[in-house]
């Protein structure tokens, strides 16, 4: 049995002692920063608070709809101060470990894309040739020439050696249809991230977990996911950030992605906070999925830490 | 372990023997019948001998995309005598489950349909109120005004008490969404069936399922399926036919739904069939599904008894 995880809000010196402890912070974005298009309060004086602290933020986010440009504008447009280079999403994971990891053979070097502009736009930096996606031929309903020619194979592209899946807002029939048949004929299954749900205007959408679970269902197989709890993530995150995992901590709404992927990662610290899915009664429940080593009621209740520290 | 399948095919002795055991045969349709548009050689003949021989044929099928009116124009155009008494399938199950076992009360009586059109019509004969389906209006991408009124409810119908789904060739986020957030609500949750794939063009596309399945893996929810193996549809099926379960044999080409069902209902015999998805090593593997009593390549090789008997 895990400790009981120490609550931090309204505690001003547990909040400082927590802070000294960290050089990095991996901070989770939907039900952490934000909600949709509403942002938390005191999010970006918390942000600001910890980098004058010298502490490095690093944005690491499961949603695949958009690419780390798109995300860059939506700190932005909400007012936080952020770097491309202070992001990292599921997207990018996956773009990285195809190009730099899977490295498929040049007559399999195709991705079938089931997802959203983020991917692409993630496949693309690494010159990773790809079909499907937000392609408007994919966007439609069946016609009797598709049964016939995915079932025969005449429609498929021969060079697909991989299909990756994620958040689609756009998925239908027609591509599911594909990308089981490329799994079918032995393309590798990656996903960017198996989130069952998606935040967004206080309540919850279908996340890229359910996106993807048609797909395991009918191949008898799981993908190999590269969004958290992922370590393949951290391990991308680790090389990028040459962090000391003992004095970096994880913040994220989730226990069983964020919280999870700190403590499998074996960092020094995780943080939950209760703006998002999950609840105090889930981690102290039987077969919780992680129990974190902080909470905080959400991450603006960091500033009561001051900047005196 | 269960005794070893007998053999049937090229045994003329074998089978006589076999039909004289059964006064009704339940029979799947997809992989048994046909593949597709494709009708399986014989088919026509075995029925008509089996008929001859006073034989009571019963087609139970889980595809929920055709009314039993629908469907006995497939048998129609493929040459196979039939009457829609002789037709019971998933979708017909699930309206009498709703009308007859489930009864919901008249403020939350409707149905919220992820389905085609053979389960807006059997819910129809039912005189069930339904939203959804084949509706136009759930047939689009998402607006923000979508994302808005789904999670405060406000496009939401509040007499929605039981989300019902199936195969739907149309299936897309906006539909998930509804659908999710009503089982949130509180809505019964049904399914036409849960077969993962779908035989069509002699292969294999996305079945009921795998449209079902991002539903409970976002609810943390199993639906009551209506279809094969449910016995739900079994009890249905001898409530409408009086049947004789000793009496009674159960044809299909899937071990997880066709010969499990026959099992778990306890019928006289189960009969496999090679057409369609599961082979012999199915179920000589180890922890296979069901094992069933008799088996035979297809349908058509029980002509090989002749009439004689």
């Amino acid at each position: 049995m895990a400790q009981a995880p120490k609550y931090l809000t309204g505690d001003p010196s547990a909040i400082n002692a927590f802070v000294d402890q960290f050089d990095v912070f991996l901070i989770d974005c939907d039900g952490v920063l934000w909600s949709g298009d509403h942002l938390f309060d005191g999010v970006a004086e918390t942000l600001g608070l910890l980098r004058s602290k010298g502490k490095r933020t690093v944005f690491v986010t499961n949603n695949s709809t958009k690419s780390r440009p798109e995300y860059l504008k939506k700190f932005a447009k909400l007012g936080i101060p952020a770097d491309v280079e202070d992001i990292f999403g599921s997207a990018y994971s996956a773009a990285i470990y195809i190009s730099r990891i899977l490295k498929l053979p040049p007559s399999k070097n195709k991705v079938f894309v089931l997802g959203e502009a983020g991917i692409e736009n993630e496949l693309r930096t690494e010159n990773i040739p790809f079909i499907g996606g937000t392609d408007s031929n994919y966007r439609r309903d069946m016609t009797p020439e598709d049964w016939q020619g995915i079932a025969d194979g005449s429609l498929l592209d021969p060079d697909v050696g991989c299909v990756l899946a994620g958040l689609d807002f756009h998925v239908n029939y027609l591509k599911l249809s594909h990308a089981h048949q490329y799994l079918r004929r032995g393309a590798v299954f990656l996903a960017t991230n198996l989130d069952p749900t998606f935040p967004m205007n206080h309540n919850f959408f279908p996340g890229a977990g359910s996106i993807v679970i048609p797909l395991s269902n009918m191949a008898g197989e799981k993908p190999l996911a590269l969004g958290k709890p992922s370590q393949a993530m951290m391990d991308a995150i680790e090389g990028k950030f040459k962090l000391n995992r003992a004095r970096t901590c994880m913040i994220g709404d989730r226990l069983d992605t964020d919280i999870k992927f700190g403590i499998e990662g074996q960092l020094g610290g995780t943080l939950a906070v209760l703006s998002g899915v999950s609840k105090k009664a889930d981690w102290e429940a039987e077969g919780a999925a992680a129990v974190p080593a902080f909470y905080v009621d959400q991450l603006g209740d960091l500033r009561g830490g001051g900047t005196g520290a």
